[in-house]
């Protein structure tokens, strides 16, 4: 069975990743019996939010260590991520993906990645591996991979929100719009996208398209 | 439909709810079309661990404000939780629920229950609807309507780990041994439960353990 890297950026939806993302990443990779590893960021959040109150808090954690939560315990450092050594890769949403994994929640189209996220999404692809991703986290293969940044670009969902989906073109790649139940596959880049909570949906259906596109990264690892 | 009320403890398995399972609760309830609410004391943690490392951090955090990221931002004080609006209620695991909603993390089965866990547990035992709990969050039950505090005691599982089977019969309630993809009901205390993370378990298994509690707890609202 194979064997996925995952890609945290923290714990809670507003400064980390999107908690019933991870956890519906990590159950359907579980019941697939694939084998999952969690990786994060060893470095501070971009900022912290109280999402009891949803404003700013005046405090500052370790996006590595808050991912810990959601991993129980078992977390490695992005930086020792080697796509030599897993058969695929997946990256949960939350607005943690757009602030500490890339500046898209600050600077649209015009956001960079960081560098250690380039260097996994481009070295998953260079070795042909299948690249899984959900709500907002597609816009960093869409910025990564995209023409503006010198690829061929890429074909993703995130549900069929306008201004992200003009952000997607901007950076010389598609959005393809689906449910929140549905996947989209990209054969090409062999990436796998669902759009989760950019749809104002319920946590079963987010799950189901979890599910969906889990199912086609696995089937990817075998093909 | 029902409508659930879910009781969080924190944010993380080391010092609050354990995340896989409170997750898995909302989406089996969101699966069921239950509707639901989460609820948190609106106090400070017992303590704050840093996941990564597995040891005490030097901060305070608050119960309340952690556990909305589970919730993603929609959390209710515990003190306003009126039994008499809801068709059932709801305990995800978690150390945070032997520190947070009682002490039974310190003091085994002498522990003291957070006065309003306790209220709600015998509020809605009193009106005779469902309780569902997982993980070590049975052991409130056996406190709360055990023996050893006038009450009639309950059946409960944490699957099989003797330590705390004894503890639970310490406190004048049993444990039925069980596998982490079983659930144990109590038709009289109207009282479901499943092991969860007491078990060595993968996420699946967990998932599909506490999807049975769920269904049982739903199934208990309609008769």
């Amino acid at each position: 069975m194979p064997t996925v890297a995952v890609v945290l950026s923290g714990c809670g939806k507003a400064d980390g990743s999107e908690i019933h993302e991870a956890v519906s990443c990590l159950i359907h990779l579980s019941r697939h019996a694939a084998g999952y590893r969690c990786f994060a960021p060893d470095k501070l959040q971009a900022d912290v939010i109280n999402h009891a109150t949803g404003k700013p808090a005046q405090e500052s954690r370790n996006v590595m260590v808050e991912a810990a939560r959601i991993s129980r315990g078992e977390i490695t450092p992005l930086a020792s991520l080697d796509p030599s050594q897993f058969d695929a890769v997946v990256f949960p949403g939350g607005f943690g993906a757009a602030k500490n994994l890339c500046t898209f929640a600050i600077d649209g189209p015009d956001c960079s990645v960081d560098p250690e996220v380039e260097r996994v999404v481009q070295g998953f692809k260079a070795q042909k591996k299948p690249i899984g991703m959900c709500c907002i986290a597609p816009v960093i293969a869409a910025r990564v991979l995209g023409k503006r940044a010198g690829g061929e670009g890429c074909q993703v969902t995130i549900g069929s929100d306008p201004g992200t989906s003009a952000a997607i073109a901007a950076m010389g790649s598609s959005n393809v719009a689906r449910l929140v139940t549905e996947a989209v596959v990209d054969e090409t880049n062999r990436l796998a996208t669902t759009p989760a909570y950019m749809c104002d949906a319920s946590v079963h259906e987010v799950f189901i398209g979890i599910g969906k596109m889990i199912d086609a990264v696995v089937a990817m690892t075998k093909r």
